[in-house]
């Protein structure tokens, strides 16, 4: 078994559950929430420094990582883990996504997806099983078969052709067990209940015991919030309870505490990193952005509440200071201190599950957020 | 007293020594290397960072600091240690070099230095009397007073104004005293052994007892090595031996090898940190670019001699990658790197000291260093 999954609590007044995970590099609770190593690194930040802020899990990428720095390098070191210094989980995501959101470079046919690489336009063709095959070459913990998400807003025929192609790939994903690594299906449906229950109905008839979790997927395209949240609850309902959720690309702290209440165990989102290099910071007051000359002369934390150690050295005036300057520095400590929150939010949330006060705790408040992009 | 000195053995084939130095934020042996943090950080690394590769004493700039962010703010913060979160000595640059080095926007007269600010255009007055009260509010424990730096190459009537200058300024700043940070003066004279020696002459008439040691100042600025080193073992030959001896902006570790053994104690330099920004590595079978392709496969420590974290951590093939997608994280790790490297070398240089060894065991060795900037 290379992933072995049992939930340790079911909220009584919502669908939110804790648990635990286990796999071949350890062990993680959820839910969890994994920081993202797209390219190999959690940008600004060493795996040791991951470690000091709890993170259990991160996530990579099979596309990005196949074209740079290409499958015969990390095959060298012995995989991911080796190559990375990450001894911890590691969940790699296909690319999927990635390849088809660059349309005028990809072209799918009956047997796999064709395209030209975005750095230097060599041409590849990759099938589901190559796919499948990378993810076993670095080792990853959780395997994420190649999908193909519709784009909102959606045709019904793209969402139809959205729907048969990720179902064909994910039937020949699963045709590539026994596997190391733990094979997840992500499913799609577009933005359609309908096509959605349709998916998980055709999903549900295929041999679970090869499946080890359940992603939904083609989320966060800038839909509207009550479409994301109609189909979230939707698949959690249909989809068997025993195995971990995994809402994908998912989101602020608002999203994680809606999500898990619908019984979602897993997210991942460079939120926290990508606002960090941007001088927002995640606080329990709200989010501020310290690059603003209010903050020039703050000598408070980023988060008085916060305990990372950022917020127990640096002051708001310093970090605005090296933002001004353009220093480099400022990107890391943010980075840092944002995911520390993510962490430290979501081990506030499954405390509260425990406890039995998720829904006071978390739901019947307003958590602040208001991100504008500047 | 601000600083004590204390030379501990002097070495009996060349100029060679070591000391150790008292400072109100701790001590520091000598020869010593100082990370550059001109703008208030050291690029890429926590001071946390810095105390793990045994940094010892860090240098800052005057001007810089008096631009972004601001005495007040500093002030506010009761001073630069606090405000940057470093409890070690500090060494502030006048910023002398800096104001100068942009002719087009700075005037001198007699009082002192009228210049505009590179950042926005606001105008400044600044004398010498000032740059010391800025670097007691700044809580510099050694203070270098505003000089003027000759360019090279420098005609003889440069190079008398630059002495002139230099030399009345630094009576201005002596008048100064007292002052709670320990002013060092900084010895000018273009780069005519005569000139140098005049400097000296004058200095040395001048009350000894409210300096704490000596900077030798426009160096550095391209000049063939041998009028470099000719000035270096002229100066320290007529100045007092019981002083610290720093050589402003100095070197590659060839440079710092030869400057000690003709009696320098300390050194500063951004190139530890500016190359490794760009992918070079100093290790003990000389320079390396990591970037470079010949790496991608590498799976050696960047310095297998090394002892830093850094080596004992990645890969050059992970490091080579993680330059070649462009990601931050490898700029601190080479940082960090070289920094060690530097402080390394200096803490080797000191023990063949103490040995009695230091001639064999550097002088005669031929250190590689060939870095080629592409």
């Amino acid at each position: 078994m290379p992933l072995e999954f049992k939930i340790l609590k079911t909220d009584s007044k919502t669908s939110a559950r804790i648990g635990k995970v286990v796999t071949e590099h350890g062990e993680f609770s959820t839910p969890v929430f994994m920081p993202v190593a797209t390219k190999g690194a959690v940008k600004t930040l060493e795996p040791v420094e991951l470690k000091e802020i709890s993170t259990e899990i991160i996530l990579s990428n099979t596309y990005h990582m196949f074209l740079r720095p290409g499958i015969e390098i990390i095959e060298r070191f012995g995989g991911l883990h080796n190559f990375m210094r990450w001894d911890g989980p590691i969940l790699t995501d296909s690319g999927g996504y990635q390849i088809f959101s660059q349309k005028d470079l990809c072209k799918i046919s009956d047997k796999g997806v064709k395209f030209k690489s975005y750095i230097d336009g060599t041409e590849y063709f990759l099938t589901p099983e190559n796919i499948i095959q990378i993810q076993e070459t670095y080792g990853s913990d959780i395997i994420m078969p190649l999908d193909f998400p519709a784009s909102y807003p959606s045709t019904s025929t793209q969402t139809e052709e959205s729907t048969k192609i990720t179902l064909d790939w994910l039937k020949r994903s699963i045709n590539c067990h026994p596997l190391k690594g733990a094979l997840f299906a992500i499913t799609q449906g577009g933005f359609e209940t309908t096509a959605r229950e349709h998916f998980i109905y055709e999903l549900n008839n295929l041999d679970l015991s090869k499946i080890y979790g359940f992603a939904i997927g083609g989320m966060s395209l800038n839909e509207p919030k009550e479409i994301t949240w109609k189909i979230v609850e939707t698949t959690c309902n249909l989809i068997t309870k025993d195995k971990p959720r995994y809402l994908m690309g998912v989101g602020t702290p608002q999203d994680i505490v809606k999500a898990v209440s619908l019984g979602i165990d897993m997210f991942d989102c460079i939120l926290p990193t990508r606002l960090g290099r941007n001088s927002w910071a995640f606080t329990n007051q709200g989010v501020v952005k310290l690059k603003n000359s209010v903050y020039k002369n703050d000598d408070s934390p980023v988060d008085p509440e916060c305990g990372c150690s950022v917020c127990k050295t640096y002051s708001r005036a310093y970090i605005r200071h090296l933002f001004n300057i353009e220093e480099i520095l400022p990107l890391k400590l943010l980075s840092y201190h944002n995911i520390y929150f993510y962490h430290n939010l979501i081990k506030r949330i499954r405390e509260s599950i425990s406890r039995g006060t998720f829904e006071t705790d978390f739901l019947k408040k307003q958590i602040e957020f208001d991100v504008k992009l500047t």
